[in-house]
């Protein structure tokens, strides 16, 4: 998925987040990011990401789709969703983004790892109240997701508003953290030299369009960029 | 990937899991799935999972690799990790296993969606003590992501099973939630003949494998089924 760009299409993101209690990598720390520019590409990558929220000292992680305004994420569901229900009052919610790159085969099992880049958000969750309000961040997202697309759809109404919520969090602290590259192998394990070593690289692809039967059959498969 | 079996590879694992207050689905609840062989193909089909537990009231949501034995989720890390120091006491863990299978394009704003396949599994989180069952809960890793790779490897040493956490979640309820085919636009949807509409697939694929480059010329690539 090529890289969205920021919806304002204003002010690029600059500078770091500023590592915080919660977010600062302890260990690996060499894999450590907090650099804004490669936050917000490792977010911006693909559309999915988990959202983990408290109910009554349980843990839940709900796989969301998210779009990003500068500092901003947002996501959207049912207005009577028990998560978007839960995180009106703005609680604290954690958003992890997971590119898995690769397997890494190592000579040796202890240093057997993965090629990834993950970015994790914290902020508070707030609902958007006000019909127009929401509209607008809902057409955001259409417009990130299929960029011309909703001009050839009528209008939300009303009631697809009402039973909609959309949420949004400002990015308090993030972090990403990035591994690529060959094995880590030390010299105890280059001295195994029967067993086959290196990556067994992971991606994400789009397969061929499935047009849906009702369509009439001269209408063109449209490209939108961030899916091709 | 293909679908592994159980490390076992004993008593097949039928029934279902009973819906508890934390599982069940509320909407759109004929898409949800409480059967166990179904569930545990949606954990086996991929070795990442994102796990969610919560430290002073924060949530935190870290991807990782999992496995399986039966109706025991099993992971691995640093003994110095802040997330496996936390899991050791046995606190409530969330494990979210995710395939995103596709966008789904309707003919309203409102009715497009996604094709996935989730599990969401709830237990506490106990951490293997003994060197012995850790040991031999890592040979599990390894002989299920990499079948007959151990062999070639030298046994690991006392100092990396020292410095190597492995967690233990026995799955207490879970749950999973499937969605694929065609958009379901409403006759309001469908009245629109000008729009494409169809889904988009997504899949992962394994692209070809990166020798590393101190490797021995005449080592052929080794295929290892879960990730062929
Ligand atoms: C595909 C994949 C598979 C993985 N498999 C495993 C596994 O099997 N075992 C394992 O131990 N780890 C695995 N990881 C790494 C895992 O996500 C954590 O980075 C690691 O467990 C360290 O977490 P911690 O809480 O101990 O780190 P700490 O350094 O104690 O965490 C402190 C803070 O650092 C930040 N942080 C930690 N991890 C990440 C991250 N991944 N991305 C961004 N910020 C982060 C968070 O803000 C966290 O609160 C995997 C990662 C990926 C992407
Ligand atoms: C790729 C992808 C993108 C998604 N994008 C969005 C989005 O943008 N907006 C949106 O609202 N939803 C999205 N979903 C669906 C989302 O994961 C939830 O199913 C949905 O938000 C309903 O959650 P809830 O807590 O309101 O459901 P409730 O029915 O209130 O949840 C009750 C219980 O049902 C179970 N449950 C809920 N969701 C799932 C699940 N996905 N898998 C297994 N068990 C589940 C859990 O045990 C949960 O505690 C997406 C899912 C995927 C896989
Ligand atoms: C880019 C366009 C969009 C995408 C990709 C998208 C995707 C999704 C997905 C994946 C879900 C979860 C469905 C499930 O739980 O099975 C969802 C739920 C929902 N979406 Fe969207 N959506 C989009 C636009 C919209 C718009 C514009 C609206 C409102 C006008 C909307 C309203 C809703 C509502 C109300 C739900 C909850 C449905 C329910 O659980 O009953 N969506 N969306
Ligand atoms: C299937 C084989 C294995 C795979 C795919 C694997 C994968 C991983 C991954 C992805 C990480 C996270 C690395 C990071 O945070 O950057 C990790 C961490 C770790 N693994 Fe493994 N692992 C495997 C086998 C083992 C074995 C057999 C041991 C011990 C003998 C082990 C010990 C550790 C330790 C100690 C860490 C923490 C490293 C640190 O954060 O400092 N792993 N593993």
């Amino acid at each position: 998925m090529t890289q969205q760009h920021d919806i304002a299409g204003g002010a690029a993101q600059s500078g770091r987040y500023t590592p915080t209690d919660r977010s600062r990598i302890r260990r690996n720390h060499k894999r450590a990011v907090y650099d804004r520019a490669t936050i917000h590409a490792i977010v911006d990558a693909t559309p999915l990401c988990h959202i983990g929220y408290v109910i009554d000292g349980q843990p839940f992680v709900t796989p969301t789709f998210h779009w990003r305004d500068g500092d901003t994420l947002y996501w959207h569901g049912s207005s009577a969703s028990r998560m978007l229900k839960a995180q009106k009052g703005g609680i604290p919610v954690c958003v992890t983004v997971t590119h898995f790159d690769g397997l890494v085969l190592a000579r040796t099992a202890f240093d057997h790892t993965a090629n990834f880049r993950t970015a994790i958000l914290y902020g508070k969750a707030q609902a958007i109240t006000g019909s127009a309000e929401k509209n607008a961040a809902l057409h955001d997202m259409m417009d990130l997701y299929f960029p011309g697309r909703m001009a050839q759809l009528r209008e939300n109404t009303a009631k697809e508003l009402k039973a909609t919520s959309v949420i949004r969090m400002e990015i308090e602290d993030a972090v990403a953290k990035v591994r690529n590259g060959p094995p880590g192998d030390d010299e105890d394990g280059l001295s195994n030299k029967d067993v086959w070593a290196g990556v067994l690289p992971r991606t994400e692809t789009w397969g061929t369009p499935e047009p849906d039967e009702h369509l009439s059959s001269n209408i063109p498969v449209p490209v939108y960029p961030r899916f091709r």
